[in-house]
């Protein structure tokens, strides 16, 4: 870690925190209409932040949603990536597509924040914020990483895009058609995406997995309009009855999915790869108490919960609108009902065939007298990144030399759609470098970044990029 | 209808519409906290007309929520009211207590409203207001039969005592505690409570059954905090998932409630009961399409729509608070959901025993990881009232004048607990006199009262105290 680039992050670490405080400020929430605005000033707030640092052709790139952020740096050699330039060109350096995202997840239950949501705040080692660790700290680690490198050198050790998005957590429709439209601006060698976590304080992560999901909607109708349950209770359909009813089909009490055909095809983990699990230094019961903080954990017999959670599908139900929420009592039987609904996917299931047999099921056991619409909101392919790229190995030594302990493979039980995106449109593998922890709280109150994973995620980052030059 | 009292409130109609009018847009929504204030102009507005059209010892009752609204005018013969007057003195005239409420329903969901709820609007013959039938409609045309007896003669032809609550629909504990304290001044002999609706548009109808009720709601708690559904899916419990699976198995999908012994003890509607229903003019199927508007009507097999509307048990979800609720995508696993379920009663069933059965039947199907904690909100009594009571007799003999038509006895689904509380507490039977239709929207969008019901509900009423005091 001789890196002068190393030494400009750690004699700059405090304005680099200062700076994040000021990106989490911004309420970038991409569900919510009226935080357009908020997510357009994230994306100018990134757009200015790589100008400043000397990326060049920065730019926003419209989308139907939120915007996307360009950039580049091409002035390391073979500057055009990919391999044709690779083999033709002497000192050929290759080019890296980086990834984040600068949106948000609603801050909701906004109550159980200790404190608020979009004023970063330190406490215990932690700096607390919506977005801390997703993804807006774990961008601006890769930002200060390439700022350490240009100030320390005046230049990249080797050529860099970078796609920032602000729409990671609705979907990503915006960057997945700007990727599929395949621009020639975004030709790389792999892509280095920073979203995700270490499996453990202090022990060195790469991600190679990552589930796809399905997310969905059911609509259920029934009276023409809202009727009193005192009147018409015994007679008239109640849309929530017949949901609940619906929902319970889903799954059973083991966590086991019901519709049919939904686990045809699903290619299980290699005997090394369970075998490589088993030896991480997880305890299923200090993660109940710890992480989930349940009475008991759920899910299907006879996997063990890193196979539930990577490798093994699974079903949600997010929230039930419509109806009475009031405080109090209303005695309604409400003329509609709404369910969101998602479930992950595991390698060898398609979105598409698995919400065919989800809807089709569904609409199949919808009680009398009501209608049922069953709606796609997004989807994500699942994928898993082959290990044996040189980018995963150059990955492996930096890490080692900064967190002085040997790499682990893990996968993760989210999606992030991009990464398929990325592999199926741009041929591009995919480094999973995250520096989050299991307790971060994502999507949850008091999410929070630990504040030595935001600094040594910066060095790593700067190691990283300077091993995969070499 | 020679009454002159008829003639003064034919020759004042419109004003009374207006002044109705003015009643309606005080949003007196009792459930909701921030409607306080207005719940109590509501009852201030109530007490200045009375006092204004001549009744006396006007004041509001304090309780724990919204006042109650009490007056009375005690100038006819055998003051005191009660059967031991009524033996012992020559020219005794009853007491009657007027019952009436003037809070109403949450107006939501604002958006199906034609006109807004809080902004009166005549249209085809009906005024559409929330309120306008359920109940200060009714109320008013209470207090201006009241004015009409007053202003044409001076006095009243019995003794009258009024108590107007602002709870109906929040389960109504600051009456149900006044009147369990049995406070000497609602003595009376029978009570007059405006808050039903005619069989068919022109059939004058008496309501002598109601279902009682229990309002619940079922708290389910799971993780400690929410988590992400990609990290946490197919390990975490899911309250939601949950509360979905417990609530599908407290009803069949015939209808039929699965709570072990809750349709124990339950005394069914006679023969001759039976019969007068089976000659009603009711459609099952026109009931579908023009009130329902369902593909389908449910309920248990074996039993009309009738009977499983007035005199069989029914079990109603009225929404499912938390969780995601907003438009887009939000991947969580919610720590918490809650049900609010109803159950309506029928006479031989309990509301303490039926809680008590269902609370331990929920508690007994949570599955496993998941903590659930059931709670009453409020419940209320069935009830049948005898229909050989002589205030019975003199309301059958003025709606016939009135409408030109016999008298239907018919039940309600819905409850009234008041009707309990003033025959268990005051030994007060009631008379259910009131004139919404079946198809006025109650405690749903475009809530209605005909204009014509308004009208001939005031002379009914007249008429009935007339009689009522002869």
């Amino acid at each position: 870690m001789s890196s002068s680039a190393v030494s400009f992050a750690a004699q700059n670490h405090l304005r680099f925190l200062d700076e994040l405080k000021a990106f989490l400020r911004v309420p970038s929430i991409s569900t919510l209409p009226e935080h357009k605005a908020d997510c357009r000033r994230a994306a100018d707030l990134l757009a200015a932040e790589l100008k400043r640092i000397g990326m060049e052709n920065v730019r926003l790139v419209e989308t139907e949603g939120h915007p996307l952020v360009y950039a580049d740096w091409l002035h390391a050699a073979g500057n055009t990536g990919g391999p044709a330039a690779r083999s033709s060109s002497a000192g050929w350096k290759p080019t890296v597509l980086f990834y984040g995202h600068y949106d948000v997840q609603p801050p909701d239950p906004l109550e159980e924040w200790i404190s608020p949501p979009f004023e970063p705040t330190e406490r215990n080692g932690n700096l607390y914020a919506r977005g801390a660790v997703d993804d807006k700290g774990q961008v601006w680690a890769q930002v200060k990483a390439l700022e350490s490198l240009l100030a320390a050198a005046g230049a990249l050790p080797l050529n860099v895009r970078i796609l920032f998005e602000g729409e990671e957590e609705v979907g990503g429709e915006g960057i997945a058609a700007f990727v599929a439209s395949k621009p020639p601006g975004l030709k790389a060698d792999f892509a280095l995406i920073s979203d995700t976590e270490l499996f453990a304080p202090g022990l060195p992560t790469l991600c190679v997995g990552l589930r796809g999901m399905i997310y969905t909607e059911i609509e259920v109708r029934g009276a023409r309009t809202d009727l009193h349950s005192g009147m018409y209770g015994g007679a008239a359909p109640n849309p929530f009855v017949a949901l609940t009813q619906m929902l319970a089909r889903l799954k059973d009490e083991d966590g086991r999915i019901l519709i049919p055909g939904f686990y045809d095809g699903i290619i299980p983990p290699s005997t090394e790869e369970l075998a490589a699990w088993r030896s991480l230094p997880f305890d299923e019961e200090h993660y109940r108490i710890t992480e989930v903080g349940s009475s008991k954990l759920v899910g299907e017999p006879g996997y063990t919960v890193l196979e539930r959670t990577w490798a093994r599908p699974s079903l949600d139900v997010h929230g039930i609108p419509g109806g009475f929420t009031g405080a109090g009592a209303k005695t309604v039987i409400p003329a509609k009902a709404l369910a969101k609904v998602s479930m992950r996917l595991v390698p060898g299931m398609a979105p598409a065939k698995s919400f065919a047999l989800y809807k089709s099921y569904v609409e199949k056991i919808a009680p009398d007298g009501v209608e049922v619409d069953v709606r796609l909101i997004h989807s994500g392919d699942p994928c898993l990144v082959p290990v044996d790229n040189p980018y995963i190995q150059a990955a492996t030594r930096a890490l080692r030399e900064v967190w002085g302990r040997d790499t682990v493979f893990i996968r993760s039980g989210g999606s992030i759609p991009i990464v398929g995106d990325f592999a199926r449109h741009l041929g591009l593998p995919s480094v999973m470098m995250g520096f989050g922890l299991p307790d971060d709280n994502l999507h949850a109150p008091n999410e929070k970044f630990n504040l030595k994973n935001f600094e040594l995620g910066i060095v790593s980052l700067i190691r990283f990029l300077e091993e995969a030059g070499k």
